[in-house]
């Protein structure tokens, strides 16, 4: 094995995260790490560090030969994709935390990890703090993965339990996140979901072997949920929470989806509030792990950064076993979801694409039902994103082809006509 | 990076753990591993694998060389280092399971590893199923880890959580644990903390370097806990789990000890109930991550196992960094702890041993006290492991000795004589 290697670091960004690392290396010399210079966006603002160490210019890191590490750790991914790739044909190894750059950009950033065969590491790009990649990609290197679903964005996860705790309505809970930086002033990120999809994309990779764009999943974020969703909840024992979630099926597909989901209180998911992250995995032997740690935030992410950078001195890199040693899997579209949709109108749900609806209930504001409906209704239609309807997985949500019939009641439930009559 | 390897397997051991390592390898060609032979105690034993694979030689696999994997799951402590010897020696990979033997052998077992440079891997030897060694090998594998601590023993938490949400006194719900195959018919081992403690000397090796034997750790299990302790808890808002924990002190050795321990309710440890294993890191940047998965029994047992095999095709090894890379830490003898302390009667406690009082409580049937005592105190001591003395930590038990004059209360304490008059 390779020892402990003297990594001179060229970094992007110095927000909080690349301050909280440039005095975490500073601070440690047994990481063997420093930052030789600094590539900023506005030089006037006052840094906590010598002026020397900061340039506008990204030739002076990219371009710099004995700079043998890149970090960025910016937030414009297209300017990220520019510097990793850059990066990694000038022969440095790349630790970026740039979610959405490499959602965007898998499939050219795994060629460019062949071409090179340079470490290129992420950790701190899905859930933060907890290290869920080096897991998927080390621990649960083998075909034997079963399932596994994650908490993967803070923001709307703090949402969601101010919401089901503090009874809060939607637009008071974003209001508060915002407040404690929890949200970005501009949320549609998070709370639509394209933050949680973009983490999944390679979440499926390190996973299940999957190369896949977020336009592949099906996916939508918290902003329909209701109040009367959480009392609905509530009432059932559950909780909600916004899961990404994959599930190998008997045919070797895997099902993918990331939607808003009932949480039975025996779920280690429960266990998961605010800002924090968690990922269930279900492998092997049919047990099941329960990872847990801050997901967002300048100082886990910081942390994760720097078990990153660590790694590199042992020149460490993500093998992608699954997707290069075994048979990458691939996502099903045949399979069914068992669902919870409320509306403000009767006339929003579609009972025609329905498989069974298995309880109904309608009130003075809102109406829901309890159905089951299959993959592809959803995936081709929107009636179920338009203001006012909500749509909510039941626990344990994804059904199998094979076992629909087995499933299905006895007893049609039939008095939704009666309702709307 | 090393390729996927063809792993040929000495298996020692064909309990479930074996037979369900057996049946996996068969069903997962991508695993590249076959057992060429398996090593049993007793040949008369009816067996679900073709009657020409096993034997009861060990050298028919210890010196086959085309076997270069040696997996040992047996029970014998003893005959487990010499199979683990003698295969590191003969050039063999090595996977075992046998915390017991680790602990003993430890160093011994890492000089065995430095000369042969081979790889032995045993993360099913630590809370089964969760990869705890493996993440602190790779992730927390710099300085920065602040503090580890863990519900290691599942049946001794089994128990407690028996104690606890079922009120059953202690023997009956030992008795339980016994009758539902969560600890075995002599106890001793689980509920006296010699298991617990025997995980914690290797994982303090991983967490800090540091190579000690299990007297050096003050430690103990259950077997005191009463139920009256049980209602002080719950009074309390706490939980008691017994919890093997470590810190790192500002002069950077580190307090370590393995004892039963109040745990309050937003403590991730409450979440681990039953016979399940939990860990809480607390690293770099003061994020607390969480852990969690089934720590005893065949299946969790097996599929760590199989983790530790999946790894033997990338030649993984542990490289121990803390312990060759960095300082290793050394254990601190100098710190104080807060604790609690019950008993049949007063004249069990000791109150000169005692820094200060916090509180006292004296009932018709049990008597107890908060205090804060010096570490050697209970090291040099074994007042507190009578019968009719129980002895808890409380929540954040561990106080550096520039703290105590801090914490020191204005007003002591000072009825305890009052009660004894």
């Amino acid at each position: 094995m390779s020892g402990n290697k003297q990594l001179t670091i060229g970094l992007f960004g110095f927000g909080v995260v690349g301050e909280g690392l440039y005095k975490v290396l500073q601070q440690t010399p047994s990481l063997n790490g420093e930052i030789r210079k600094v590539c900023i966006k506005h030089p006037d603002k006052q840094r906590n560090a010598p002026q020397e160490l900061f340039t506008t210019d990204k030739d002076e890191l990219l371009q710099d030969e004995s700079i043998n590490v890149i970090v960025e750790v910016i937030d414009d991914a297209d300017a990220a994709f520019d510097i990793v790739k850059t990066a990694l044909l000038n022969g440095k190894s790349v630790v970026s935390a740039s979610k959405k750059m490499i959602a965007e950009h898998l499939p050219e950033l795994l060629q460019l990890q062949q071409e090179t065969g340079l470490p290129f590491l992420y950790e701190s790009a899905a859930c933060a703090s907890i290290p869920v990649i080096r897991n998927l990609e080390e621990y649960y290197d083998n075909d034997l993965l079963h399932s596994i679903k994650a908490i993967v964005n803070g923001s709307t996860n703090f949402i969601l339990t101010k919401i089901f705790e503090d009874k809060l309505e939607f637009a008071t809970a974003l209001k508060l996140a915002q407040d404690l930086g929890f949200a970005e002033s501009n949320p549609k990120l998070d709370v639509e979901g394209y933050d949680a999809v973009n983490k999944w994309t390679f979440l499926l990779t390190h996973a299940y072997g999957i190369v896949t764009g977020t336009n592949e999943i099906l996916f939508s974020g918290i902003q329909n949920i209701q109040l009367g969703d959480a009392k609905v909840a509530r009432e059932k024992g559950y909780e909600i929470k916004l899961v990404a979630q994959a599930k190998k099926l008997s045919d070797g597909k895997v099902a993918a989806v990331v939607l808003p989901q009932f949480i039975a209180q025996q779920d280690p998911l429960t266990f998961v509030k605010n800002e924090y992250n968690g990922v269930v995995i279900e492998s092997g032997f049919a047990d099941k792990q329960f990872f847990y740690g801050k997901g967002a935030g300048s100082f886990p992410t910081a942390s994760a950064v720097l078990s990153d950078i660590s790694a590199l001195r042992y020149d460490y890199k993500y093998e992608y076993k699954k997707l290069y040693h075994h048979q990458p899997a691939q996502l099903s579209s045949d399979f069914y979801l068992r669902v919870y949709i409320s509306a403000t109108d009767w006339a929003q749900l579609p009972k025609q694409e329905l498989e069974w609806i298995e309880e109904w209930h309608s009130g003075q504001d809102r109406s829901y039902l309890g159905a089951v409906i299959h993959y592809s209704r959803l995936r081709n239609s929107d009636w179920w994103k338009q203001p006012g309807v909500s749509l909510i997985l039941a626990p344990e949500a994804i059904i199998e082809p094979a076992e629909l019939e087995k499933l299905r009641p006895v007893k049609s439930v039939a008095a939704l006509e009666t309702a709307e009559a």
